[in-house]
């Protein structure tokens, strides 16, 4: 029986598995991602994840079918480019081939949010569905969206929920312009309004959470949480990003009525079901046709979606 | 040769033609929309200007192969459905079989903005591309996709641009939503702002432009009149509206990546190339991708594309 390596490669953790032919996963590993030193480093440390991922399944590295990558950026062939939430990944770097001579087995490289949302697709919570829209709630917010049964990507840039516009001259988002569901919604922008408000003087014991758990941001964690204690700032903020991703996705539905959508990244499967609940709620009064909305669900293979798609990525056209 | 009848029924007016195999116009007849009255009175005005355009076209209805209608409000089958810009049609009406008996010819009805997307790709605008947006910029902006060379419905409900959400609790729509494109953007929401500008005193020769016209509704032929005349009111809601559909279409475009925008409808006809080029200015900033805008065009085939598309009905499977 062939066995796939898959790596997921997040802005704060890199997520390896080796799965089986039937995705059962045989062993995995995470290591956080480097947040200094360049492309390389973060090729070493995506080497050290598969490799531990590897032990666990009592296998070594050339015995695999292949490994599968899901990346952030612009993916040619072996190549990605920027890849902003990467330490000095604005330019070009051939991940795929220096992956595969680190490891000596073949590497495919492909968009992480499309990855795990083939995944979910294919194997998850979307099973059931010939069109849906996949939302990772994380550090930004990503999307990706599958047409008939087959990935949709436009020109190469589809799917991009996160930038989808909900106040036309709204708050300053992560890729400099104004009004997306990113700059309400992504982790990233969260942590920077947190930042502010302090420094205005209000008070959150996000900060105090964050030190305790040993975390220095705040991660999907240290959110739930605050939220679980009932910080102020912790609640409000989440309430503005439960509503700005309700009115992105319902616009979303708006054009392209599919019929479902899945809710995955850090805070997304963190925070869960009854969140995943709330934006359905959220989208509700901003639905044209809202007698039919769309099915919600949180991503069902959760933190591992993104590193067991990328594994199938060596048994597809992607 | 076979001839074709195609009947555009719109919020304000009905257009009908007659065209022959390659899509000739060999007649044409247009009429204002029955203000008052319900469902028979428009149909009975339908069958009026399709034997108007018969008698241009030296035809008999009964000698046409068929008659095609494009209309708004819910399409099954012969009926129509919630078309909410016509008098008292908020039910079902059998609009097909009512005209097909009083023409003594076969008729089929499609959504008017569907029919008009297809005739643009088929035959005028958008023959260029694989996939594009229509957009239907008049009493209420409608919108419908082309996807790889197919409609794009969604589960039926695709296309609705103009209730995409730029504004999360912003202007009151015309579909009892916040925030919508429409509610910047369509004809019926920007009278209603000028009714409520006027009541607080503001000046604009909007109105008078109206009666000198012989209108009694802001119809788009006013709306460029009072441009080219400079009027302050005018040009601030034509501008609101621009930057409206500008976010709006700048999120679907980020959502979906297509390589075509087509601007029709009567205000995006009669303002034409100009405004079609300030709304491609006005998506720019939003454009998550922003090297590789859309190429966005003033819809070719004008006023006739959505009678001329919607004789192309009879000749598809829609």
């Amino acid at each position: 029986m062939s066995t796939y390596g898959g790596i997921d490669l997040g802005g704060t953790k890199i997520q390896a598995v080796v799965v089986d032919e039937d995705n059962s996963v045989l062993g995995s590993a995470r290591r956080p991602t480097p947040t200094a030193g360049g492309p390389a480093d973060v090729a070493r440390e995506l080497e050290s994840a598969l490799r531990d991922a590897a032990v666990a399944a009592e296998l070594d590295p050339p015995e695999l079918a292949g490994v599968g990558v899901g990346t952030p950026g612009r993916v040619e062939d072996g190549d990605v480019a920027q890849a902003r939430n990467l330490p000095d990944w604005e330019g070009s770097f051939p991940l795929g081939p220096t992956l595969s001579r680190a490891l000596g087995v073949q590497v495919r490289l492909g968009n992480d949010v499309q990855v795990a949302t083939a995944a979910e697709f294919k194997l998850g919570a979307g099973r059931l569905y010939d069109s849906l829209l996949g939302v990772f709630w994380g550090t930004g917010v990503g999307g990706a969206l599958i047409l008939e049964r087959r990935p949709w990507r436009g020109r190469g840039g589809a799917g991009e929920i996160g930038h989808m516009v909900v106040e036309m001259d709204g708050a300053r988002c992560t890729c400099g312009r104004k009004g997306c569901v990113e700059a309400y919604a992504g982790r990233g922008a969260m942590e920077r309004h947190v930042h502010r408000l302090v420094e205005k003087g209000r008070k959150t014991k996000l900060f105090d959470l964050m030190r305790e758990h040993g975390r220095t941001r705040l991660t999907s964690g240290v959110w739930a949480r605050a939220l679980e204690h009932g910080d102020k700032m912790a609640q409000q903020l989440i309430d503005r990003a439960v509503e700005a991703l309700g009115a992105g996705i319902a616009s979303a539905q708006n054009l392209i009525d599919i019929e479902g959508v899945i809710i995955g990244g850090g805070l997304g499967v963190r925070l869960g079901h009854p969140y995943a609940k709330r934006i359905a709620e959220a989208m509700q009064p901003h639905l044209f046709v809202d007698s039919q909305p769309p099915h919600v669900h949180v991503a069902a293979l959760g933190d591992l979606g993104g590193a067991v798609g990328a594994a199938l990525l060596l048994r597809s056209e992607g």
